[in-house]
């Protein structure tokens, strides 16, 4: 069965957390909106008789069943492809540990968009700035802590967030770390020497063969400022 | 086994989604902070040592597991006590529904605090105003359109959010509306009129005989200015 992802075609946005679990796993997948524009997504989005109908992409297909909400998305396809512990306690941590990304991805998009996502940055520059200050200051190290804490406790190593194993949470972390190096390059540098064990977890997710794999192909589509992770120099410090 | 759930004792919160789904299972717990107060709680937060530390509350104790995010919490106690379906089909759509809450409420929370969640309301006010506003336009009813149309395009019936049967997407449903209520009344009492079906599953779960007991005993926490809804009049309109 090939899967079809629906998402915006031009951002790496939530929808590369799904892609790179896609990746890892080897599945077989085609990113519709890449390959046949943005009609197929909206089609589903404007559906008024759908019974399961999605709020918002990432959306995934997989034969009849339509899923949607990166976490879910991941947990379903992490059952799947032993991309999480086949036991109860290690799924939902995982989740857990997800979910925690899912978080802190919202509190990124809002240093950018802190009023309105159907605003445009350059309507709301000031409280974007007074949200990044606290998001760098607060907000950043916080998060970045709890996930040195995660590596450094577990007792299965410190290569991974879940057991001596990757799970879809090392690759959420991965992108995260990605997307924060091209967002707050300045932030990062300085939170590099804070955080080795987030870093060096980043760093194996990237040396993988088929992430790396990945990376080169036309498949990966770079950071830009359209997505969540954008890189306005004002906003960094 | 007694489930301890530790969450902040004043407020409902994220913790009241959890009591609900508690309560309405009927299943024996201790609310911890409420009782014994914020220590017992503090002590697991600060916890350096925990192999699975959580980020933030709520956190439920289950025997020697320890479990956070709100979502993963109810997806855990879903399984247990009948909240959920049980083809996996059904708990994936279960818990999609439950993400777009938990993604509902963040927003919630930012119109009074759209600049940091460690400032006062007070410190940004301006910035809470101009977020309110896109809230209740734009948001709020994207939201609530979105779950009435879920009730809508249910085939088993516009009773429940999943299926023929109440599941915890239904309480957080509730919860959700019941807070709005509280921090909107204005914006609620024209938007009652466009959402139907979301008001009617709001009021059967009110009338439910644990959830209506459960409202009526001490156990209850009502909204207050500390929690996630909060009611500051210049923000409604």
């Amino acid at each position: 069965m090939r899967y079809e992802l629906y998402y915006w075609g031009e951002i790496p946005g939530r929808g590369e957390y799904v892609r790179l679990a896609l990746e890892e796993a080897g599945a077989d997948y085609v990113d519709v909106v890449r390959k046949e524009g943005a009609a197929p997504l909206m089609r589903i989005l404007r559906d008024e008789k759908l019974e399961h109908p999605p709020f918002a992409p990432p959306i995934l297909k997989a034969g009849k069943q339509i899923i949607a909400q990166t976490a879910n998305i991941l947990m379903f396809l992490g059952a799947r492809h032993g991309l999480a512990p086949a036991a109860e306690a290690g799924r939902l941590w995982t989740h857990q540990l997800q979910l925690t990304f899912s978080d802190f991805l919202v509190e990124v998009h809002d240093t950018h968009h802190p009023i309105a996502s159907g605003l445009y940055y350059e309507d709301q520059k000031p409280e974007a700035h007074r949200r990044a200050v606290e998001f760098r200051k607060v907000r950043l190290p916080k998060y970045l802590g709890y996930f040195e804490r995660v590596l450094e406790n577990n007792s299965r190593g410190s290569r991974h967030l879940v057991g001596g194993k990757l799970t879809y949470a090392d690759l959420s972390l991965f992108q995260t770390v990605a997307g924060l190096n091209y967002a707050f390059p300045k932030t990062m540098k300085r939170a590099a020497k804070k955080y080795p064990l987030v870093m060096g977890a980043h760093e194996r997710v990237a040396a993988r063969p088929r992430i790396s794999a990945y990376r080169k192909s036309d498949r990966w589509i770079d950071f830009n400022e359209m997505g969540i992770f954008r890189h306005y120099p004002e906003l960094d410090g």
